[in-house]
């Protein structure tokens, strides 16, 4: 096992510009995760690794075996070292340099009592993180990202998702493409969306196969969504704050439908 | 009106140390609040300012005239001034000093008909500014916050609640105390927890006054709650990942409690 000390070797200068630098990690379709569960998460999930950084202290752990039997190189790390290379505080004592998935429209698979959620151009890696995390949490079927704006193995994402961008199905297109494809399968598309004369989303009933689409942080949908989905929903809010955290709405929206379809397990 | 164009002037140091110092603020009973939606939330919810600054192409705008009506100070700040002590980006261009209420649980006024909520040494501040914002904007009653560990004000809990933390009541205690004034006022607490055998969020009836008890992002709820908590409940996750964002559930609860009550508008 090849053991690391210096911060000039070339594959952990390699493992910094991936954790910083979007486009180098979609030229290298590869990803950075850290973390003993999110890394667990990524594996039991298939992802295959270009290799593995372990701290020194932590190469005993027993599931840093499973490594050696895929022949995915393991590279031990020096602490001092480990603590410079590691964006997250605490006890994560694992690295794992990944390959990315593609996430094609049309490699989702949906039965007829699909729920899925949509989320269009959403900027903050903590929200997309979390709503990603509440997805692979409940028995949401799939998430869409249109427009997206944020590499989705962005290691905020990852972090935020817990490992759930691993273990869900994820599809990244263009609006367009999307509602064609929405339409095509004839799945009910349902907006939420601030302006009023909408109908409630509790009163609403989500009978599958559902889509429900959400809007950016800043803008909520765009036009091209409003105009193709019925109905346009509503989450009832007083006028002091006239707008939930977007990861919050899409909780509150996914866990709605699941319970009206007896699907919270 | 006093113009200020120097990072050295003292109204600036001691505007830089308040945003970024929770002991000075403490000290000071002063936070700091930047942007015009923030600020007018905490002027219509009655604070008291020390001053506000507004960038010098931004005096126009009608409301900050209603300043000038209080006598409170402002301070008119130059741009390339306003650009370094500004935290947000964008078009906020107005800061205030504003006077911090306390926040005794002997000040909390709340009927028989009450749904609060409880969260128990959170850490994060966007999840604590977003629980507050989802509980502004819905019609929960109030939030305590029990064994608070992060400054009630500090700029980042601001900034995610959109200011919806002036707008509601808030308590902060100890944990025991507060224990003692739910069971005292007859409140039932409901304790949201990850073990499993508990009552489902959605098959509990949420009778009012009824207290929705949540715990740490890390550790969950402690002990003393959940032995006085009945029913202790869960939210369904499946085994992918079996915890949800603790903004992301504590709004899945507000909103089911408050679907179940008819108190969505």
């Amino acid at each position: 096992m090849k053991t690391i000390a210096s911060i000039n070797n070339p594959d952990i200068k390699r493992l910094k510009v991936l954790q910083q630098k979007s486009r180098e990690r979609k030229k290298q379709d590869c990803f950075v995760v850290e973390g003993v569960r999110e890394v667990q998460r990524a594996q039991a999930a298939g992802y295959h690794w270009d290799c593995v950084m372990v701290e020194e202290n932590a190469l005993n752990m027993e599931w840093v075996k499973s490594f050696e039997k895929s022949n995915t190189p393991i590279y031990q790390i020096e602490s001092d070292l480990f603590e410079k290379i590691s964006i997250r505080s605490g006890t994560e004592k694992i690295i794992g340099i990944g390959k990315s998935k593609k996430h094609p429209l049309s490699a989702l698979q949906l039965s007829d009592a699909a729920l899925i959620v949509v989320v269009e151009a959403p900027e903050k890696p903590g929200n997309i993180g979390a709503i990603l995390r509440t997805a692979a949490a409940s028995n949401i079927d799939a998430v869409i990202i249109a427009d997206p704006k944020t590499d989705l193995y962005n290691p905020n994402i990852i972090r935020a998702s817990l490992g759930g961008v691993f273990q869900i199905p994820i599809a990244l297109d263009r609006s367009e493409n999307i509602i064609e494809f929405l339409i095509e399968k004839k799945i009910t598309i349902a907006a939420a969306a601030l302006t009023t004369n909408n109908v409630s989303y509790n009163t609403f009933k989500y009978q599958p196969p559902c889509a429900i689409a959400l809007g950016s942080e800043d803008q909520g949908l765009t036009q091209k969504w409003l105009n193709v989905a019925k109905p346009i929903l509503t989450i009832p809010m007083n006028s002091k704050i006239d707008s939930l955290n977007l990861s919050v709405s899409a909780g509150i929206l996914m866990y709605e439908a699941l319970r009206q379809n007896n699907r919270l397990f």
